[in-house]
C-alpha cells in the first residue's frame, strides 16, 4: 500500500485485535462443539448447552459492538484498503460484511430465530420418525417466516433469498444459479437416463461383505495420511454424523462412522472430510483470526471434499494404487474380486430417494431439486402445505422415483428445521467447482494419474495449497474459481468429467 | 431468613448472576485443559494456549470487577446474610474471600507467577532429568520471592506461609498443622521402623507379572461402576498423568495410565480418582456456579479419593468381593496366588524415596518432610542452596533412607516449580479425614465389612453424600469435620487404623 495515516493503521490493527479475539471465542466454541459429538458423557448436555450460549453472547457483543463500526468508518475513509486484494483490503471488505450482517438483524430476531430452530431440530427428528409432516408443519411455518424477516433485513439486490444464500457463499445470487443449474440438469438428466437404460449393472454386493472395523480404521487413516492429512495437526475420531472441525491453527478434527458390513460409508466419508481437513490445515497460520485465514464459502470448502472424495477418491489412478492393499486388509471381502469389478462397484449410478447416499452423478439432481422448492418457499411461491407434492412430483421428474412416504421425501433432511435455508446449493457448486479445479490442475501440471497410481498425491495437493488453500478469503469464491480457471462456476467441466468416467463404465 | 431489602436480594442476585457466569468460564477452560491431556493433537498446543489465556482473562476481568466489591458490601450491610451457614451466608462469605484474594494481587504480581510458573515447570523438566538442581535454583528463587510476595499482599493473621495455604485450604494456619503433623509423627516412625523389622515380607512381585491393559480398562471400569461413578455423567479416559476434572453438572472426567507388567499403578489410579470424581459428581447441581456447590477444600477432597483408593480400596471386605473376578479376570498372573498373598501385596509397606510410588504408611512422611521445608523456605529460615542437604538429612531421619542424588531427592517434585507452595500438606490432611469419615461412617451405619464383601458399596456412598458433598462449601473444612465427627482434623482415627491393619499384617 501507498500511504497510511497512523490512525487507520491504529484502527486496523485494532479491528485485527477483536477480530482474532473473537475467532478465539468461536474456536473455543468448537471444541466444545466437537467433545459434544464425540466424548460428551449425556448427563452433561444441558451444562455444554449453557458453555455454549455464553460464548456465543460473549462473541455477539464483540461483532455487534458500535466500535467496531467506528473502526471500520476510519480505515475505510483512509487509502490502506484500495487495494482490494491486498491482506488489508480483503480483511476489511470480510469484517464490513460481518458487521452489517451482524447489526441489520435486532437481537429479537436473532433469539426468536434460535428458538424455532432449536425447536424445528427437535421437532424434525419425531416428525421423520413418525413420517408426520402435519406435525412438523407449524415449526416449518414461523421458522420460513423467521428467514423471510432475516432476509428483509439484511436486504438485496434480486430476490430476499439472495440474502440467505449469501451467508454461506458470499457473493452469489439466485439468478446466476438458477441458469447454472438448468444447465447442469439439461445435461444430467439424459446421463442418468442412459445409465438407467444400460445393460451393465455392477455388482454392488461387493461393498455390503465383511469389513471389520479395526481393519476399516487402519486402511482408512493410511490412506488419509497419505494423500496428506497431517495427524500431527489434527484427529479423526468416530461421531454418529460425520464432520470436519477446523479448532485453530495445527487442530483440525475430522469424524466419520464405521459399520462392519459396509466399506464405502466410512472410507468415502473419510475422504470426504479429509478433503475439508486438507483445506483447513492449507489455511495460513498468520492470518488466524483474520478472514485471510478463513475458508472463501461454503462452496469451496465442499469443492475441497467432492474433489478428494470423488474426483480422485472413485478414480482409477486411486484405486490401481490402493486396490492391492485394500485386498490385503479384507482379503475375506475382496480376495476374489477383479479389479475392475470394484471399480464399477464404488461407481455404481442409480436413482434413488435419499440425497446422503446418491452417488455423484445423481447426487446433483437432489440439490437442485431442494434449491428450487426453498426458493419458491421464500419467495412465497410455493406454500407449506404444498411440499410434500411439490418434492414427490420433483424426484418424479428429475429421477423418475417417488417417495411412499415424507420420512424419505421432504422429511428426509434436517436443514430446513435448522434454518439452513440457502445451504443446499453450495453442495452442488462445491461438486462443480471440483471438476473446474481438477481440469484445470491437470492442465498445470500434466495428467496425474501416474503419480496417482504410484501413491504420490503431493502434487496436486501443493497446487490446491499454492492456488486456493492460502489465500484465505483474499478473494471470493467466484473470482477465485475466475483467477484459477479462467472462469466462475461452470457446469461443463463437471458434466464432461461425468460423461466420460460413466460412458466408458456403462457403455454408454 | 427473617427480612431481606428488596435492593440487598438485588445485589445478591446480581453476585450469584455473575458467579455462575464466572464458573461456566472456568468449565470451559477445564474441558480445554482435559482435552489438551487426551486428545489434542501437538500441532494445536500454541493455539490451546493462547485460547486459555483468553478465558483466563475474561474470568480475571469479572473476578476483579470492582462493581462485585459493591454489589458485595450491598449484601453484608443487610440481614440477608446473618446466618453464615445458610446458602446465602456461605455463598456470600466465599465471594468475599475470592474477590479480596483477587484484588489483593496487583495484575503485575499475577502476570510475574503466571511467567516465573511456566518457566520453572519447563526447567523443572530439564534439571530432573539432568539431575541439576543448581540449574533450576535461579527459577526456584524468583518464584519462592515472588510467593513471598504474594503472600505479603494477602496478608495473614500467623505467617506468610499461611496466606499461601488458605488458597487450598481455607481458613487452615501453619502453627494447627504443625501440631497435628508433630503427633502423626511421633506415631508413623515409630510403626515404619516396627514394619522394618518385622520377619514377614510381602511378595510384591505378584503384582508386576502380566496384566494385559484392555483386562485391567474392563476391570477398572466395573469396580468404577459398582462403587457408584455414574459413566452417565463422567468418561474414564488414558493420559500420562492421571487426574479428575469436575468440568459441571453431569460431566466428570476421570483418567488414569495403564502399564502392563503393573496392576497397582492403574488400580489404585483409578479408584483414586473415582473418589475425587464421586465427589464432584455428589455436588448440588442446583448450586452450580456458586460455593454451595463447589467442593470444601483440597483436603476434604483428598479426603475422597484416599478413602476410596487406601481406606476401603486396600481393606480386606473389599478385596473379599473382587478377588475371585480379579484371579478370573487376571488368570495367568493371579490364578495361583491365594487371597492372602494378594492383600499383603497390595499392602506392602516399605520406606522409600519417591512420594507417589510411597504405601500409605510412609506417604505421610514424606508430606510431612515438604510441609517443613516449604514452610522454612518461605519464613527465610532455609536458604535454597540447603535444601538438597536439608531434604537429605529429613529422609534420613524420617524414613531411613537417602537419596542418592537430587532427582530421585528434592527434584522429585513439579509442585514448587509450578509456584504451588502450600499445597503438600492437603494430601496428609485428607488422610486424616478420610479416617476420622470412614471411623463416623462405621459409628453411623454399622460395620460395613459386611455390605463390601457383597459388592454392596452403597451405604457409604449415601452417607458421603449427605454428609459432605451435598453441602458444598457451606462449612470450612474443619467445621465439616466437627460437625460430622465432633472433631477438626485429628491424627488420631488415622494412626489406629493403620495400627490396627498393618500390627495385624505384619504380626507387630
Amino acid at each position: 500500500m501507498a500511504t497510511m495515516s497512523t490512525s487507520a493503521k491504529a484502527a486496523y490493527d485494532d479491528l485485527m485485535h477483536r477480530s482474532r479475539e473473537r475467532q478465539l471465542l468461536i474456536s473455543c466454541s468448537s471444541l466444545l462443539g466437537w467433545d459434544e459429538q464425540t466424548y460428551l458423557p449425556p448427563g452433561g448436555s444441558e451444562a455444554r448447552g449453557n458453555q455454549l450460549a455464553l460464548l456465543a453472547g460473549l462473541h455477539h457483543d464483540r461483532a455487534a459492538d458500535p466500535r467496531v463500526g467506528d473502526l471500520l468508518g476510519e480505515v475505510e475513509a483512509s487509502n490502506l484498503t484500495a487495494d482490494p486484494e491486498s491482506p488489508e483490503g480483503a480483511n476489511l471488505r470480510e469484517w464490513r460484511r460481518a458487521y452489517d450482517r451482524q447489526t441489520k438483524l435486532p437481537k429479537a430476531l436473532v433469539e426468536e430465530l434460535a428458538r424455532a430452530t432449536t425447536r424445528g431440530q427437535h421437532e424434525w427428528v419425531i416428525a421423520k420418525r413418525k413420517n408426520d409432516f402435519p406435525g412438523l408443519k407449524p415449526a416449518l411455518d414461523a421458522i420460513f417466516q423467521l428467514k423471510r424477516d432475516e432476509a428483509n433485513c439484511l436486504g438485496n439486490q434480486g430476490e430476499p433469498y439472495d440474502a440467505l444464500l449469501d451467508e454461506y457463499e458470499p457473493g452469489a445470487n439466485s439468478r446466476d444459479l438458477a441458469a447454472l443449474f438448468t444447465a447442469l440438469r439439461a445435461d444430467l438428466v439424459p446421463l442418468v437416463g442412459a445409465v438407467a437404460g444400460s445393460a451393465r449393472r455392477p455388482d454392488r454386493s461387493i461393498l455390503r461383505r465383511d469389513y471389520p472395523v479395526e481393519r476399516q480404521k487402519v486402511f482408512g487413516e493410511t490412506v488419509a495420511a497419505t494423500i496428506g492429512f497431517d495427524f500431527e495437526r489434527g484427529r479423526l475420531d468416530t461421531t454418529e454424523h460425520p464432520f470436519c472441525s477446523g479448532i485453530g491453527p495445527g487442530d483440525t478434527r475430522i469424524t466419520t462412522r464405521y459399520d462392519a458390513r459396509n466399506f464405502s460409508d466410512a472410507f468415502f466419508g473419510i475422504l470426504h472430510e479429509v478433503g475439508h481437513g486438507l483445506y483447513d490445515q492449507g489455511l495460513d497460520p498468520d492470518h488466524f483470526g483474520a478472514p485471510m485465514g478463513e475458508a472463501v464459502s461454503l462452496g469451496i470448502h465442499e469443492s475441497q471434499s467432492r474433489l478428494w472424495e470423488n474426483v480422485i477418491g472413485r478414480g482409477r489412478p486411486f484405486w490401481s494404487y490402493w486396490y492391492p492393499l485394500a485386498r490385503r486388509v479384507f482379503r475375506e471381502a475382496l480376495g476374489a474380486v477383479p479389479f475392475d469389478d470394484f471399480y464399477f462397484a464404488v461407481n455404481a449410478v442409480e436413482p434413488s430417494l435419499i440425497r446422503v447416499q446418491a452417488d455423484e452423478v445423481t447426487y446433483n439432481l437432489h440439490v437442485l431439486i431442494r434449491f428450487e422448492l426453498e426458493r419458491a418457499l421464500i419467495s412465497g411461491d410455493l406454500a407449506l402445505n404444498d411440499l410434500p407434492g411439490a418434492w414427490n412430483d420433483s424426484y418424479r421428474d428429475a429421477l423418475g422415483v417417488t417417495p411412499k412416504n415424507d420420512a424419505e421425501g421432504c422429511l428426509q433432511d434436517i436443514h430446513w428445521s435448522a434454518g439452513l435455508v440457502g445451504y443446499f446449493p453450495t453442495y452442488t457448486l462445491g461438486n462443480m467447482y471440483a471438476a473446474q479445479f481438477h481440469a484445470q490442475a491437470a492442465l498445470d501440471l500434466g495428467d496425474p494419474s501416474d503419480a496417482f497410481s504410484r501413491g504420490d498425491f503431493s502434487g496436486l495437493l501443493a497446487w490446491l495449497r499454492a492456488q486456493i488453500h492460502r489465500h484465505g478469503q483474499r478473494y471470493r469464491a467466484a473470482d477465485l474459481a475466475r483467477r484459477i480457471t479462467g472462469d466462475g462456476p461452470n457446469p461443463t467441466p463437471l458434466i464432461q468429467s461425468l460423461r466420460a468416467k460413466y460412458s466408458a463404465l456403462y457403455g454408454l
